[in-house]
């Protein structure tokens, strides 16, 4: 059972080590994923050449893979830099984007889980679904369906291949297999800002290149996308405020907001 | 003759369908295009890869094409997934950025025309006469002409093509070749921020997915544009600060912003 | 010794012409250097395909290279354009984002180098005595020294090349070798928005498509970056707003403004 200080602590922990966190991830979001780990305070960097993955991945302190706009290239990069990563026990952090919506998404994550193996995966509702092969109706990658539908895959999932499994969306929950963690905190103008969920999964890959406990890890990224989420959304007039008054938060989020907005619980 | 009900109509066919828009376009824009078509109401999908872009157009209600950043593999993925598209009678629109700055542009943009028959371009003026072979001197992806000088190459191409026709600028002309439709709406701060051109192509691509109508659909796109980035400049300091507003106003607009600001007339 | 009107008068200048700058560069900052590029009063173009970048360099008044996110293809077309930009004597701008990180990312920088004749190499402290093969710990693309560490290898550099070489971080040194001018301008909170070195080299970029004098030009760039980003910096909660109101002040920053902020001084 996780607790309020484990989150604050590794938070305090992120910001000292300022880890630096390798991302091979879509054009999309590139630039809002930089600056979201800049603002909490890790060191991103981009690299996706085949030629540099696995140098690069060897001063990182953790690996974020997204597969959002994957080609056939960039996807061999992928697959170099993560078992790298796991050949020097650098944690891999898989954001499996749009997994169902065509058979090469699918073929890719399937592809990605059994070779780099992942230490958390991230995805929504109808990601996780797909991944633990439910049948699940995907639509490009906007989830169909809520999070608390996917938490049995979530769970079957994460006992197949040995992972933290993270599903969000309106309660997030984190899972071994065993322990399930939710969230309760965010807002729904959230899924109005395109790459939220990537940022969730690069925020991870922040704690986990700070935090040991990958578990502790996960959920603290998740309570933190979710609380700086409401602080956010009640300063903002659309998703373009909403865009910008995220980063502003994750730049000034305390110990003192993590106390006080925490909603927390565990099953 | 197209009326404001119409569009309001659109509009909300749009909110309530909330399409899947498939986008292959250009590495600047990408995020603001994401967004604003989140804010419309639309489900905005990037997806590239020849290996998936034929599925993903398959669950799509509409495929932009936008050759801003182009190349040779991703006008491949381009061609192949506006065929699939033709063939499945998805509606393609078109942004043919930039053509007549570069032989291998021009050569592209023609091949995309022919294969993959688009319902609609929206270009600039320079765009729109150097796709028509009127002697235009071109400066990179901004226009050197106003959108009236570019008019009849408007109509000229439409007619030989089949297709309808977007001029944007201070008047947006829309156009099968017989009729023309003309928005008087915006703000000149628009040109001042990258991609509003893009943005307007990929908001004509929403509309095309919900209304069936696609006259009316480019009519709306153009409207919803002018319309939206007025209001987003009265609240703005600068081109920072227009392109934030610009997604929190097409977030909010409403039936009522369109009936009292909108300024259409017909030829 | 540069003054301060030379610097005002270079923006005139710039705004006078509005200078097609041509950038090939990263994925990260792409959105953002094309809205600082049109706020100060350029017009940008971001092309990288092969097929078509000398074409595009042919009209272009500078030439960008950014080696941010590079890949094979990427760099073919930035020795492409560069060798071109040479031959029509177009100045040739470069930024050896993260080099020293990879041995990859170090040889392409060399590489580059001998092949374009850069007018013009702005990096942090850590890219600049990578460059010049001072010893110096690299994390990714964040500088590890502060600039005033790196101003023997920025002279020495400049020398062994015949270039003007740019170490910006809290004090900017602009060097040709002989001569050095510093900015002190500007305000810690930039290092925290993704890409303000990119922002800055392809703000040099303006100003060498329009002012002969490349010295002059460099130091104009990195006045405006630092004069800009104080500004900026006063109307921000964050570097969300920060990356927001930077644009915002470049599009409005006057004479005015330079007169009364410049902090300039000279070795």
């Amino acid at each position: 059972m996780i607790k309020a200080n484990q989150i604050t602590e590794a938070l305090q922990k992120l910001r000292e080590k300022s880890p630096l966190v390798h991302n091979i991830t879509n054009y999309v979001v590139m630039n809002n994923t930089a600056n979201a780990l800049l603002s909490i305070g890790a060191s991103p960097v981009m690299a996706h050449a085949t030629n540099e993955v696995e140098d690069m991945v060897g001063i990182a302190s953790s690996l974020v893979i997204n597969m959002g706009t994957l080609s056939e290239k960039w996807v061999e990069a992928m697959i170099l830099a993560g078992k790298k990563a796991t050949e020097r026990a650098v944690p891999v952090i898989f954001d499996p984007v749009g997994v169902g919506a065509t058979v090469y998404r699918t073929k890719v994550a399937q592809q990605i889980i059994e070779e780099c193996k992942p230490s958390v995966i991230r995805g929504n509702a109808s990601e996780i679904m797909a991944l633990s092969n439910t049948n699940v109706k995907t639509k490009g990658v906007d989830s169909t369906v809520s999070s608390n539908a996917a938490l049995d895959s979530a769970k079957l999932l994460a006992k197949s291949i040995n992972s933290i499994v993270v599903v969000s969306g309106e309660t997030d929950y984190i899972t071994d297999g065993e322990r399930v963690t939710s969230i309760n905190n965010g807002n729904t103008i959230m899924a109005k800002v395109t790459g939220m969920g990537c940022t969730a999964t690069a925020i991870t890959g922040a704690f986990a290149g700070a935090e040991e406990n990958l578990f502790v890890a996960a959920v603290s990224a998740m309570a933190i996308m979710g609380i700086v989420g409401e602080m956010a959304s009640e300063a903002s007039k659309g998703p373009g405020s909403m865009q910008m008054n995220f980063i502003d938060q994750l730049y000034k989020i305390s110990t003192k907001d993590i106390e006080q907005r925490l909603k927390m619980s565990y099953e």
